[in-house]
């Protein structure tokens, strides 16, 4: 079995980890963090549960040991407080994603790199030039979680299973993301034919964009949703599954963008990235995508200007 | 499937509903917290990952909506911070616990009371006056997590996993409490058998005593260990297993001692606690046992002249 | 945790008992065979196993321990065997579902039923005259296997993880069956706008078709994919997931169908079929469905005559 | 995640590939048998089961697919049938197995040997003789399946979960097969301190010797709890548990014993056996040991003699 570097051992890499632990599907898993009095003690927390689970390894590592590992996820970044937007936090983000990853592949590291930090269409970014790795090896969770989010909100409306839904956001992960339910299905009908009248986009959108803001009102932080966004990539990765799913990603000219991440549903495997998908969009997703990607580039040119 | 209520929906809580999701043990998942928004905010960041795992219902609710659950887990209490030790902060625990568990039996709650409030063994005894409930349906989570560190830390000692050490900790969930190596086992093999020389038992015993101070020292609070032993009660439980787990249980004479929760291996199934252990241990053990009575004694008598 | 009722011990009943035991779904299984000797022998095989993994409660019983199950899960039913239609089989088959069923319905059964014999629609039909029982409580496993297979195949087809596909098989679980590839969908996208050309809708429609009696010609019979399905009808009423799948149901009117069993897909829940979906169906789809059920009326009307 | 390689698709061997894709613990299982097409209707039957769980890529394959293996199970040999012991039908068994080693010893193969084909203990020496590999890489599933018997039959008679058992069965897998009750324990309690009488130990040990004949008198084979076995086994190897389990390994000199193939509990890791231990036997459960020796050794010469 496999061994994944956790870097950075806040709430989402610590809870990351116990998923994975949970999951049994991995055997090895090191921490690391730039504060290691807390790494360790999220490792010896999760290794009270090893007596009671299906064991794996799990300690306070260094960059060494991520080296041999077949994932490295991020999630060292800056936290997103209160009345910030995940794009002001970018620049001090963007320094610690950075030194991660250089030390990193200064490790000799040459697996596949998965960013959580925020804003985490940018970190992946910094992230791919940081690693000397190729595109396909470097991927942000992007709206892996707003999928998951907007998919249960339609399940909840529609009083269904969430797996019974196909939708999908796609674009940034933040504020100009786009629900793309041109696409939408569920049990194989569409939205308005499952029920009528259907819900109302807007709201259903809306919701799913603000979900991020009323957990941190809540209770500070987010944890169990990307935590477990984490472990499904990790997971299709690690099995080799092919699976399709939507994740922040180099664009090489889909819908007319490139040179920026952000999120298209992508096919992944042993080998990371094997493709990009162009999901079925009707016009004005496919405007609002564009204009998600503007976004993301000005904050881009933002961020290289100040670095 | 049942369902499960989460009195308090802090890191133990809530940690302990996400265990609990993913590892698909119930179906039905009621968050309740003198905070209702965060209760909120985490049954909103755990129903997040139900798109992405075996979908559970979770929801912040009431107590009306806990007394249909088969088991209800209380970890609301007051916090341990770093200096204190877990009696200091028992009188503002008891009267949390005592309300919580008031306004279940309110409700009509006629299922299982399983305490994790430190400190865990007077709260257990707090539980079970308030509750209306006989003995054998109020469970505490007692040493089942030390034991976990015992096991966990003579496998790192012995290299070998953690489920091939049989080993116990008894009496109170603190730091009086018991590790009984005399009928330590690691494949059926006394520890001196299995390797000479035997680990340490002092060191073993106080790096297990000590574990939680030292989570709490670079994390704040412990989650992933104590959600997990409360996750392996409940599983005990819920499938009616007839397992064999060390927990807090009011005892009736044991070793002498009657009138006071501590920690001794139970038998657990359906019906909660169906049958209390007398394990193995030799005089010293046996001597410790009674003083980490005393001790519970002592603290019992402080807080019930405290309330 | 719940009980389920396996009637028949056969490799069906076996398997199904297996899987859900490995999954971890329930925490007692009945093995009731008109051969008390293959049920003895199959629970004692499948409880060598309880020492090995999450243990459940497996035995060989009677019609009065499936009194109180949540789902009766019934295999029993005549073979088929290599030239052999699953129509031909029908009356045999009916003889023995009738009286199992009978037996449960003395029994005081309550639950729900879940048919697996073959051919299964028309034994559907049989069981749920037999059992006094509401149509939304007796359901077939109808084509949720078919439905797989064909995900399975289109997967293979276009290289990507089956879980990518939204594919369905509807009608008879037999040679009449209809592979609805109108609205199939991989990643979100139309067959042909994945990869073209589209995979051969008739290449693919036949070796689903076929899959069944070529594992047969190999093996004698089929057991691991059946299996499967029923686990995951199971899984879906235990949980209350209110999942969408295609299984064989009461039809009322749907596509101008009426009081025949056959496969669409269905809202199942806590309380069996919930809603029978009306899938997307290009004429040819539609006109394949209508012939199937042309031909299950036919053949209803043999049996019917012939007992 | 890694690849299985399964030698023998018959009862034992589709099973066991069953459970490993249900556990998810390897993402590839190739089955190789020297009827294609049983292999070939086995792998579709269990790829049918792959769109309704965590999918695995299965198929029917050869000996250049094995080679890269993690583990190559074989469960290929003769067949038991009712009045023939394990030990008649040795020599046809040592045939196949010889065979199957032999070709993935051919192909590189440079895993480590599970076996399974019974007698097994003899199947393993005459394994371990044609794979070029050290012993430490040629392992019987030996008394495993035994030892889980034992323990499943304790609980049942104590009315325990059989994860509170802890027992042991050892020496051959067959009718010399020593269950040794001295080192027993429960709950960490002697038998006879948790329940006495204790259970009459002739009577466990009968009912545990005689359990493989009960279900192939019933039955005609054994399945489940083998290949639940053989899971086990395969899941302390990949995941490199360093778990303590009963099974077949070469003796060197382990209670006088040497250059047999027989079982003493030995810890299980990445790289196959790490270590023999010696139980806790009492001098009559000694002396039945030597005697499963000399009795093994007695078949070999022989198996030897006429091969």
């Amino acid at each position: 079995m496999s061994r994944i570097a956790m870097i950075g051992a806040g709430h989402v890499g610590a809870t990351a980890a116990y998923a994975l632990m949970l999951r049994a599907l991995v055997s090895e898993i090191v921490l690391i963090d730039s504060d290691p009095g807390l790494a360790e003690a999220e490792a010896a927390d999760l290794a009270d549960a090893n007596a009671l689970a299906r064991p794996a390894r799990i300690w306070a590592g260094t960059y060494a040991d991520a080296a041999s590992a077949t994932i490295a996820v991020v999630t060292a970044g800056a936290a997103t407080h209160g009345s910030e937007t995940r794009l002001t936090v970018a620049s001090r983000s963007a320094s610690i994603v950075r030194a991660c990853v250089s030390q990193l592949a200064g490790a000799g590291f040459g697996g596949i790199i998965l960013v959580a930090a925020n804003p985490v269409d940018l970190m992946a970014l910094v992230a791919l030039r940081a690693s000397g790795l190729p595109a396909s090896r470097v991927i942000g969770t992007g709206t892996l979680l707003d999928t998951a989010r907007l998919r249960q909100a339609l399940a909840a409306e529609l009083h269904v299973a969430p797996t019974a839904i196909e939708a999908l956001v796609v674009g940034e992960h933040g504020d100009s993301e786009v629900a793309a339910f041109f696409a939408a299905r569920v049990g194989g009908l569409g939205l308005a034919q499952f029920q009528a009248p259907a819900p109302d986009r807007e709201h259903v959108a809306r919701g799913v964009r603000e979900a991020g803001y009323r957990i941190i009102a809540g209770k500070g932080y987010t944890s169990f949703g990307i935590a477990t966004a984490i472990v499904r990539i990790c997971e299709a990765i690690l099995r080799d599954e092919r699976a399709i799913l939507p994740v922040s990603v180099a664009l090489t000219g889909e819908f007319g963008i490139t040179d920026l991440y952000l999120s298209l549903p992508c096919l992944l495997g042993a080998g990371g990235i094997e493709r990009i998908l162009l999901p079925d969009l009707d016009a004005a997703e496919q405007a609002g995508l564009r204009a998600s990607a503007a976004i993301l580039r000005e904050n881009l040119a933002v961020l290289d200007a100040g670095s």
